[in-house]
């Protein structure tokens, strides 16, 4: 069995589509598992902070920055259902795409199984 | 020193900004070391060919699918200068930020330098 990984900033699916899409036309892709973990980054940003501290950075670009989304995490489970939703419902990974859901807790190493 | 890594299909930096910039906010980043890799799938994978095959999937979406952008490699140096230039331009990742590019030899397992 072949492995990919795809890793972004919390581990967010509508992020790792494109990537998803080209590993299934080079090699197919029967199984995702989503993974988010306990004291993640994404749980401590916020949009409306990076929003604001871009703007600093590039005031010309404000319309463009306000487009922008980071894919916050406010709840851990409910953000790995959210991504198995996406990666179910998108129409450009084949219908029969198993997709599986984890939260791995950084303190004791386990993985909590997540249902839709 | 912390080592953060990004993994997407074609290790592509205009991919990888959004999470660059929550890492930054986080945890700061000094230097960005971009890898692209012999054989790399990107490299076999064309736009067009991907358009035709998710527009077959998905007739529906046919204006939204020709507008994806897949990011192919069409030469691995000149892929990886692309990605270092993303990455020094943007106004978004400090202006001091330390980029390094590198072609991943899977044959040989060397690096190869590349320079902007």
């Amino acid at each position: 069995m072949k492995v990919g990984e795809v890793r972004n900033a919390g581990g967010r699916a509508s992020e790792a589509l494109r990537s998803l899409i080209c590993i299934d036309h080079l090699l197919g892709v029967g199984a995702v598992i989503v993974i988010h973990h306990t004291d993640c980054g994404l749980t401590h940003l916020r949009n409306d902070f990076l929003h604001s501290s871009l703007t600093q950075k590039a005031p010309e670009n404000t319309a463009e920055i306000a487009k922008m989304d980071f894919l916050e995490i406010l709840d851990l489970k409910a953000s790995v259902v959210e991504d198995m939703k996406i990666l179910k419902d998108s129409p450009y990974l084949r219908k029969d795409l198993k997709v599986y859901g984890y939260v791995y807790d950084i303190k004791t190493g386990k993985l909590q199984d997540v249902k839709e």
